[in-house]
């Protein structure tokens, strides 16, 4: 048994995660970023996670961040939230400057403090195409950074798991049903409404999770079909 | 000429470095970080330097990250500021994790929002010994961790400078005297009272650079010797 510092959006992946780590045994403190993001709803989801593992749960306000990282559809509210394929280039319009880094930065600086085994972090492969801080050459070289920089402060063996580096969107699905994750307490919609729009990027991508995995959606959308 | 995203904490070292950087003909974006630290006066210092140089200034309020990483003197009210010498292993009392990571990865997120050329920090050699996220191979896991995470958005010869990563408190203030940095005009003290105090580490540290260099510490101190 380990403790673990995971990063907790409350989207699919991340309430996954938690679900996987808290299955294996380990104790966890599930750490949510607020940068200011439209998506606020997804941290209400993130919270009743970490309820549900008995799971410590911190909010980290981002926000002054968020504010200098201007540019990105999910800070900026002047840059339209794109529709379309989540996979496409108009896609790297959500990207957040170095925003894995920065929140992974801060997992390692609670993680030391903590006396933690490891930091995770839900990154997969169906990211890899678009945001260069979801790939294996990141998490490899955010490991090496983050033992020299903390070099007699961190526990031995201490690691940055990213279980679901190469695994696609329907696989953690099929991974998330055989522990009996609660897929529809989990958020993904970047427009932040009442329900998921079904029309953005990651409701597009979250459907088409569910039927790569050939398990049924139990989410509900506003629009059936994007 | 180039675009320099700065840490700028308003002490002797990032003050000397903004300056050195300005003198060379960068632009600079100068970022401040409050995450809780008892010593909230730097960044004033902080403030007037960027304004003297006409450089763009933030203050990044990480106070919440702060408030998760109790245990350092720095954050923590419950922890003694240790007093004495800078480098001695109480000094470990002072070490806020991860911190320049963290510091850093803001500042590569900002730079890439802005395409600046490259972020650098004032860490020197003084501060090896202690804290290891001021030694040169974390600058270069750095470095190479931010290339990776942020590929095909980052600035081609994107660069983490460190100028001043070989040289002692002592080369810094020769440097600084060189090109006029009002030193005066600088702040160190952990203490956070009206004046340096001139018992804690930074103010023992502080007045030895001045001595180490032969140079006039225009500082006015509580205490005139430790």
């Amino acid at each position: 048994m380990s403790l673990v510092v995971t990063t907790l959006s409350g989207g699919l992946d991340s309430v996954t995660l938690a679900h996987t780590l808290a299955h294996g045994g380990d104790d966890l403190i599930a750490l949510s970023f607020d940068y200011g993001q439209r998506h606020a709803k997804e941290i209400e989801h993130a919270e009743r996670c970490a309820k549900r593992l008995g799971a410590e749960h911190h909010v980290v306000d981002l926000g002054s961040v968020g504010s200098l990282l201007s540019g990105s559809a999910l800070t900026d509210a002047a840059v339209a939230v794109p529709e379309g394929h989540y996979t496409d280039a108009s896609m790297a319009a959500t990207v957040v400057p170095n925003r894995n880094a920065i929140m992974l930065s801060v997992a390692v600086g609670v993680a030391v403090a903590r006396s933690a085994d490891a930091v995770a972090t839900a990154v997969h492969a169906g990211d890899h195409a678009v945001y260069p801080d979801c790939r294996p050459a990141f998490i490899e070289a955010f490991e090496r950074e983050t033992l020299v920089a903390n070099e007699g402060f961190i526990r031995d063996g201490f690691r940055v798991l990213a279980p679901f580096l190469h695994l696609n969107k329907g696989e953690i699905v099929t991974r998330g049903a055989a522990i009996d994750v609660p897929f529809a307490d989990t958020w993904s919609c970047y427009v932040g409404g009442e329900q998921h729009c079904g029309r953005c990027g990651t409701c597009v991508e979250r459907r088409e999770a569910f039927e790569l995995a050939g398990i049924a959606d139990p989410t509900s959308y506003v629009e059936d079909r994007p």
